[in-house]
């Protein structure tokens, strides 16, 4: 049996009471026929196949890892044919372009489904996630040959993908990158230059695998205007298409890590490696900008993933482990839940969790109808909300999630040291989504120093609207929760003024707010993603304990949690005279 | 080189300028020779040692780990070379009792001994860790021919000590512990079960290997009323005190653990093990728990110890590391750490672990005068000091510790992640010290459940007493640090009323308050110590550089981290009725 069970009730009651899609898919030209109902058959039936296939394979994926024998990766033992079987049965291609043999669905069941594959094996996640990312960028930006050459295969999951961007001197700051790309007569490049950190580099499932490789051409501007955007597989293909000779690259090294052990993180090695242009010259970083918001939001949900799954262990486990006397003394043995503390512990990591998952279905249906909707202002206020959002979504999920698993670590005691539990995998596999795909300093950096002031404050004024239309719109008998969130709100709204005021004064000031702000934003949001639930919630609380549940842990978020937002605006308050003031040379 | 610089400095100036160790060594008699020249020469020798020749193992030591071959255990490379070297250097017995050969130092010199050797290698500090812990509940309780027999070897550091408690179904627990001993014809017990997590069970080092094992006799009462301590040798004694035969107990594996890899943790089973009783028949747990505070303030101080050894590296590298460009634009590329995120990063641990080694000193100092001090009353007073701050100082400095390591891990991006630049061993290495000797959870139970309530709340009376004589003295000059921390301890005086008015009502208030509490108790303690060091260095500020930097970081603590109390406070404020709302089956 597997430890991990979908959540496929909350993600039924997401999609059809708080945010009611099938209003929204009316509205939504090319997503008419998705409607609830069959939203939660499909992704009922991913999460079963993640949990029965997939999850079994996490802890002795871990333990087994990814190794390098004579160049090529093998990977851990049931990861080759889990994969093939993960494509057989079409989840490669969920939310894929139809025209290329995808299933064309939106990209609100495409979250829900990685939620469910990251809880399951965060490992095995990342080989679709960046065959999707590396499809995506394709799609956008390849000549039409390009397109029909790679798109059918890579959705249909026959063919993978890996992102080369990171050099070792080159990680935040890709202009510094110095992968070159020649030009050859026949059209195509040769590509030199090593590359670190590349996840799905290589593998042994078959198939071809196709890199994008960010190099710069031999006239290129300095820094990050003239880098450019390459296709190169790891085998070229024969006139009919079939796989041809090895490319001329390969895997230096693994990266010994810790965690996601049985993801192959490559150290690649390209030597004078066949690669094709992608999109213009010199452009390359914008072509792998266009689906960053969609790998951030990735990233974000497997904090998330993690989290439940971290939650979903502690909680049996409290249920099941006998220490301690109750508080009245009368039981002279209980089982740990009926200790404050850890039911404090358990009720932290869900009641985050079940507003991230809320929050996440809202950003993904935004990125839907700013791909969708037919009107263009419509378009551009989804898009300006996907862009305010997914730092945040990025960051807080990743930090919160990571956070949620070291609780429910914590809960287990001793035995959540020991591998054998799994739960310091969870805490361990978390860590990387802090990290990678732009550090959470990063996405701090991007909410405040972008996303805040383009259009002098457009997106988060706009953000502000939407939150506070919900919360007058909240029937009275939720107003316990509706309160707090209005006050933590109020200082939200006042911590972005007093942001940009100072950030016009000093240029130190947004850097020095940044993850601070952040974390101030994620909260006040998830607190606004509670009020909307609450408010479904309400109206059937009597009859359904469903709907009672999400009321108790809604009152405990806005209680226990959201509070935090006060610290945080003091400190924020302070600005950042105590963070510049000591000189580099003492540190 | 060593990749840890021992804080010498900064031990000097807590000694001689905060702490003022000359008059109060002169006022603690045995003590009379310590002042604080004689301290720094001893530390700076153990540092050094500690640096050049423990360091070193650490990294290497993780890679390779503790392995069981045959039944033995096999440290890494390297360890039983260097702690035959630890031992013939003296650095065993610096705190032990000179009447078996040991130094007779203060505990402040061994606790900031604890923090050098914490921070060079954690695995290989359990092994003295332990051994001394062994060694003062033998010299507390055992009979005087336990005492001749065993102490002066171990306190040599030629034999080493373990503590058997934890069971698979007892930890937190040990009411519930199973092991038995029977009574021997020639006064000896044959002891009888299974123990897990047994820190330092057995290794490779030579000599005898010292188990305490609690287990219960024949007729003893159920519960933790019913327990009793033995020692039990590996190797039973000849006639003229050297090695017999092995004694009837094994290693039956390794624990497989997130971290300290180096140190083995058995699971130890006990085959009719020979052994004698330690103090009286059913007091073993009472017999443990005598030297629980300073096993408690040894863990705490771990936390500390890795996250100035992560700090230290974090630090470095920023300066190094250049990515991005300056704040104004005018530098293309710059050190990580004029990036104001960065530097908040690593001020964040600086802040903390300056503080924390303050409150470490101040508290060892009140274990010190509890213990030597000629009068009755300041014993108990000194005493009481230590009472209440043991579970602050062992939760608050193992979670600040973590987070430090989290914090430091993130200054290094994705090489944060990797293996060989040290930093993820630190966060696996410091996430054990807030489960063992207590989960941080017990802790917080023991303050709010206990140490707040003996004598009417004599305790925390006493020490904000302290606080407010020393907020009083602090000069105007200090003032920015002083009025923020004035604030705050408003704030934990009151929660600390509510908390008892509302303990009185409803027992599950003080669980559901605790981590909250403690963690806003520890954040005003390290507040207040800051105001100590702020006091201290405000005379020299003009002059020296240490000066001026205490101040600019202890600005920082005030500013941006001891702000935490007021979201803490809110949510304390909030009660236990939002964590019992939800029942149990909820989960």
């Amino acid at each position: 049996m597997s430890e991990y069970t979908p959540p496929i009730d909350d993600i039924s009651f997401l999609l059809s009471e708080v945010f009611d899609i099938d209003s929204l898919g009316a509205s939504l030209p090319g997503y008419a026929e998705v409607n609830a109902e069959f939203a939660v058959s499909v992704l009922e039936e991913a999460g079963r196949f993640f949990a029965e296939t997939i999850q079994p394979l996490n802890l002795p994926g871990d333990e087994e890892g990814s190794r390098l024998v004579n160049g090529a990766v093998q990977t851990p033992k049931g990861f080759a044919e889990a994969y093939r079987a993960f494509a057989e049965a079409g989840w490669s291609g969920l939310s894929g372009d139809p025209a290329y043999g995808g299933q064309g669905l939106p990209r609100v069941l495409q979250i829900l489904s990685d939620e469910m594959l990251s809880a399951s094996n965060l490992s095995f996640g990342l080989f679709p996630g960046l065959t999707r990312g590396a499809t995506e960028a394709i799609g956008h930006h390849a000549s039409d040959e390009l397109k029909a050459t790679y798109l059918p295969k890579m959705i249909s999951g026959e063919w993978t993908g890996a992102m080369a961007l990171t050099e070792a001197g080159a990680g935040t700051d890709l202009g510094l990158l110095k992968t070159q790309a020649e030009p050859q007569a026949d059209g195509s490049y040769k590509i030199t230059g090593s590359k670190i950190f590349i996840s799905s580099g290589d593998h042994d499932f078959g198939g071809n695998i196709i890199h994008l490789v960010l190099a710069r051409l031999p006239d290129a501007p300095k820094g990050v205007k003239g880098i450019s955007l390459f296709l190169a597989p790891k085998f070229l293909l024969n006139a009919d298409g079939s796989l041809g000779e090895r490319n001329s690259f390969s895997v230096g090294s693994l990266e010994k890590k810790m965690g996601i052990h049985a993801q192959p993180t490559c150290v690649m090695n390209y030597d004078g490696a066949t690669g094709w242009l992608v999109g213009q010259p010199n452009k390359g970083l914008s072509a792998m900008f266009t689906m960053m918001n969609a790998e951030r939001l990735f990233v974000g949900i497997q904090g998330l993933g993690i989290a439940d799954a971290a939650y979903q262990k502690a909680a049996r486990y409290a249920k099941e482990r006998l220490q301690g006397r109750s508080v009245d003394g009368k039981a002279p043995l209980v089982p740990i839940i009926e200790h404050a503390d850890v039911r404090k512990m358990l009720l932290t990591v869900r009641s985050f969790v079940e507003a991230a998952r809320g929050l996440a279905v809202w950003t993904a249906l935004e990125m839907d109808k700013a791909q969708q909707l037919d009107d263009a202002a419509a378009r551009a206020v989804a898009d300006g909300n996907v862009a305010l959002m997914t730092p945040v979504v990025k960051a807080a999920f990743t930090d919160l999630g990571f956070e949620g698993a070291v609780l429910a670590q914590q809960v287990f005691g001793g035995h959540g040291y020991i591998r054998e539990w799994g739960l310091e995998q969870f805490v361990r596999d978390a860590r990387i989504a802090q990290i990678y795909e732009g550090t959470n300093g990063v996405q701090a950096q991007d909410l405040v120093g972008r996303k805040l002031s383009i259009d002098d404050g457009a997106l988060p004024k706009h953000f502000f609207g939407l939150v506070e239309a919900d919360l007058a719109a909240a029937p009275a008998d939720v107003a316990d929760i509706v309160k707090p969130v209005r006050e933590a709100f109020e200082v939200l709204k006042q911590a972005t003024e007093r942001l940009a005021a100072r950030a016009a004064q000093n240029p130190e000031e947004p850097g020095a707010a940044a993850t601070d702000y952040l974390r101030l934003f994620a909260l006040v949001s998830l607190g606004w993603i509670w009020v909307r639930i609450a408010t479904a919630a309400a109206a059937k609380a009597d009859g359904s304990a469903l709907h009672r549940h999400k009321l108790a842990v809604g009152r405990f978020f806005v209680a226990r949690v959201l509070p935090q937002v006060y610290g945080l605006d003091r400190a924020l308050e302070a600005g950042a005279a105590p963070i510049t003031a000591l000189e580099t040379e003492a540190f």
